[in-house]
């Protein structure tokens, strides 16, 4: 028996003005979703608990079973995992804007002007690896003006805050220790000086004297932020008996599933945008299906649309992603299970994530199944998986698989 | 006020194909237990944990109000206290079979061709009680080839490894610490010595080799399994001011009941058993509760036909504990409440435990009540008490009884 796991990205959602006082889920109403929702068992799910709105990181961690409220640090290490770098358990990891930063340490541009990829690359070898008080930095750039910070050495702690203003307000943050421990205040002065160095180096550097030049804004700080520490996590295949692979574009959610001992599938177009494939995701699945037990299958662009409180085009896309779901069942055998949530609500109208409950349905061949037949938040309130929290999705689907072991006798 | 709980072991089930898409419970339809769901008031009990496959010893743990996850360490310790052994919290207890073993180790027979009783007990006087290490082994016959061992002394542990190797393997397994401690180690090492003083008692044994006259595997060899120490519960009566006695047939509801302090109530014809006398444990229940504010009713035949994969027969035992119970409704004074469960499914065209939620209902005269009219595994889920873990029940009833201490004032 096998099973894939569905994460639309900011699934959950509230009633919009401009959808008629309907979710986007409800406004969609789906067939493929509907029919899973009716044969299937549904319910709502606190992604890491009550009322609390999450990030992608945390919800992923808890819908995969482990409960970020023990295991999580910060984002940093999953984004280096997906970048494709390796990591130790004590590393602490950040993720990293190339940034334009004024004289004053005002940030002018937190994008440097959305940098392209070629450039930062450039850049990005100018700075890769440096040793501070006996602390190795390894920096390595991922997309556009994206990057991540690896720092390795004794004595070091991710309880360092924020560099990156993040929109709060407009100046560059001085990393500050978050505790008083003589780790977090030696991290926080090593990476002071590392950011100091760096900024001289790219103040000079051939890129941006060139960007100048064409009047584009230079990248010329490194913006850190999400400081974190790999959590020391119990396989996937050991804590659930499931051979995992991970189908999706963006690099956090191969990171987590990297973090669980997930395989990961990279598929041509799966761009974590709009734009992304979902045939060729459907297909990477099926294939996957072939060798492994369990595939989670993410689309970000439900959430990216969310953000962008466009509610009609995430309507959209949830039937995009039902239709595709349509064409992956045709080819499912009959002995698969499938379930689809979201990792977090996201509500449209708002544009930023919110912690109300998100809807999930389990469809196979032997739920015992409720009297629900659409998927939307509303109507799986009454569903027979009834409330349930993140970390308990897991369970219940291996459960149904069979794969876990008996407690006592 | 007082109460009966009514446990049917492995009464959650799924739909089966054999009984057009029911589960035993629907097709059942009994008119007493619908009649208790219908006045009564309803829901799905997760024995342990969402999702999570539980045996019976942490089952009814947990329905009685302990949580398995904070004081189960394995069976033997209840399986001791069922046969009527007293024990000690240091000593380590073990589930034993007589068994046929090769020289090579293989096992023949892990019931030593279902030696009888007699047999049985007179080989275990011959190993009786040992000293090996400085630890005090007591081996006590039950019921046919099985039997409990006790290790008592110093600086030993529970945590060995099961020697029976209990279908997962054909070979007898040598004895090893689960951890690295020294008490762990000794305890190995010494149960590695008694098993092969026992074997060379057993071999030579009278009674064997009148059974390999016969052309009977010999019991020359004693399986352990399911190491425990004896949890350190507080008194029911303490916990919930109710005076408590079970009527049940199997050795380990005895056990766990006796660990809480129950009365254990022996009736003549409870054999835990498809044959089991109904009628004289309900009169043993209500013989029992004249003097007792509580009694738990324990059926296992429900559990035995599910791991035979006879779900009709499952139905139609369903429907004799039915009757049985509207005999005993009509003895009860208009003061007793009645709760029926199980303590985990058992899905009967799996015929192994799996980890989804059983039914439960509660009856009395003070309870709210709620819509749902059957008692099944679908209509429950509707029901007023919802979701719950099996460590709830007893606080909830205890709660209708009144005897619960005021938290806070």
């Amino acid at each position: 028996m096998k099973a894939v796991l569905v994460v639309l990205d900011g699934l959950g959602d509230r009633r919009c003005r401009s959808l008629g006082y309907m979710t986007p889920l409800q406004y969609a109403r789906n067939r493929v979703l509907d029919r899973l929702a009716a044969e299937g068992e549904t319910g709502l799910v606190d992604v890491v608990a009550r009322g609390i709105p999450n990030g992608s990181d945390t919800g992923h961690l808890a819908l995969l079973g482990y409960d970020p409220f023990t295991c999580y640090t910060g984002r940093g290490p999953f984004e280096a995992l997906g970048a494709g770098l390796d990591l130790r358990l004590d590393d602490v990891a950040f993720r990293c804007n190339f940034a334009t930063v004024a004289e004053d340490g005002t940030v002018i541009d937190r994008r440097a002007g959305r940098i392209s990829t070629e450039e930062s690359r450039e850049l990005a070898e100018s700075i890769q690896t440096m040793e501070i008080d006996g602390v190795q930095f390894t920096f390595r750039h991922t997309v556009e003006h994206r990057g991540v910070l690896i720092m390795r050495g004794k004595g070091i702690s991710h309880r360092v805050s924020n560099v990156d203003p993040h929109g709060k307000t407009s100046t560059v943050q001085k990393p500050m220790p978050l505790d008083d421990s003589p780790e977090s205040i030696k991290t926080a002065q090593a990476l002071e000086k590392f950011l100091e160095k760096t900024r001289q180096i790219l103040q000079t550097h051939p890129i941006n004297i060139k960007r100048r030049e064409k009047n584009l804004p230079p990248a010329n700080y490194i913006l850190t932020r999400g400081a974190g520490r790999l959590p020391n996590l119990l396989p996937f295949e050991k804590k659930f008996g499931l051979k995992a692979a991970v189908v999706a574009g963006g690099a956090l959610y191969k990171g987590v599933c990297r973090a669980a001992g997930f395989d990961v599938v990279n598929v041509e177009g799966a761009t974590g945008t709009v734009n992304t494939n979902l045939g060729n995701k459907i297909n990477a699945v099926i294939e996957s299906l072939k060798t492994r037990d369990f595939v989670l299958l993410h689309v970000k662009a439900t959430d990216t649309l969310s953000h962008d409180k466009k509610p009609r085009e995430k309507a959209e896309m949830i039937n995009r992603v039902g239709e595709a779901l349509g064409k992956m069942l045709e080819q499912l055998s009959s002995d698969t299970y499938v379930a689809v949530t979201g990792d977090h609500t996201t509500p449209s109208e708002i544009g930023d994530h919110r912690g109300d409950p998100v809807p999930v349905l389990i469809w196979g061949p032997d739920v015992r199944g409720d009297s629900v037949t659409k998927f939307d938040e509303i109507s799986c309130m009454y569903g027979g998986l009834g409330r349930i929290r993140g970390v308990e999705l897991m369970p219940i689907l291996a459960n149904y698989l069979g794969t876990l072991e008996l407690y006592g006798e």
